[in-house]
C-alpha cells in the first residue's frame, strides 16, 4: 500500500463498514475504525446488529472517507478474524480518544471488538484512482 | 418516514453504497446520490466494478453521512429496481448540479443510472436511535 493511503487510513476519518445479513444481503452503518498496516479494528455496543451478522458470516468491507474531500476515499475489503469482548473498555478507549481527545463515556454496557484482515483494497481521488505517492 | 430525516436525505451528503460481489462479500464505495420518497438514484460509469455486481445481485444498501457529524447518519437497505443506461447523460447531470452547482464535465463515456427501492432504513444520531421529528 502506498505511503500516502496508509497515512490517509492513520486518520481519524468517517467510515462506513458493510456486514452481511442473514439472507447475504448487504447492510451499512458509519463506524469509528483504528487502522494497523494490513488489519483494521472496530468496536460494538453487546446489542448492535451487526455485532450477530458478523458472527455468522465474516466477511466485510470498509469505505473510509476524506473529510476535506469525501469523495477521495480509500475501500479495503476483509474478513473479521478476531471478535472478542472488550473486556475493560480498552479498545473503545482507544477509538474515542481517537476520534474525540477523551475516553469513551459510558461504561455500564458490555462492547466487543472486531480484528478485520485487509485482503485487498483501492482509494479513489474524485473521479481517478488514486495511485498513492510510490 | 419521519420528515427531519427525508430532509436530511434530501441535501447533498456523502454516501457510501454497498452492493455484493459474485462470491457474495460486500463491496464498497463512496457515492452521489439522490433521493425520492422510497427511492433512491445513483450513477456509474460503464466500467465500475459495481455496475456488474448490480447486475448480479440487486441487492445494496447505502449510508449516509450528516456533513456537520457525520456519526449522524441514515442506513436504507433495499433493491435495485431499475438498472439503464443514462442516454443523454441527464441523471448524472442532475446529481452533478445538486453536488457542485454544476453539469458533469466528462461527456464522452457511457454511464448507467440505478433506482433503488428503499425496503428498509433506521436512523442514528450518534450513540441513539434518531426518532426524527414527528
Amino acid at each position: 500500500m502506498p505511503t500516502d493511503v496508509d497515512e490517509f487510513l492513520r486518520r481519524p476519518n468517517p467510515a462506513v463498514v458493510a456486514s452481511l445479513r442473514r439472507d447475504g444481503s448487504p447492510h451499512t452503518v458509519a463506524t469509528w475504525y483504528d487502522w494497523e498496516p494490513g488489519r483494521i479494528l472496530v468496536n460494538m455496543d453487546e446489542n448492535r446488529l451487526r455485532l450477530r451478522f458478523m458472527r455468522y458470516d465474516p466477511r466485510v468491507a470498509l469505505t473510509v472517507l476524506d473529510t476535506e474531500d469525501w469523495y477521495r476515499h480509500a475501500s479495503l475489503l476483509g474478513r473479521i478474524v478476531s471478535l472478542e469482548e472488550d473486556e475493560a473498555l480498552r479498545d473503545i478507549d482507544r477509538l474515542a480518544l481517537r476520534y474525540t481527545g477523551e475516553r469513551f463515556r459510558r461504561r455500564d454496557r458490555r462492547r466487543f471488538s472486531a480484528w478485520i484482515r485487509v485482503d485487498a483494497w483501492h482509494a479513489w481521488d474524485g473521479s481517478h484512482p488514486w495511485l498513492g505517492g510510490e
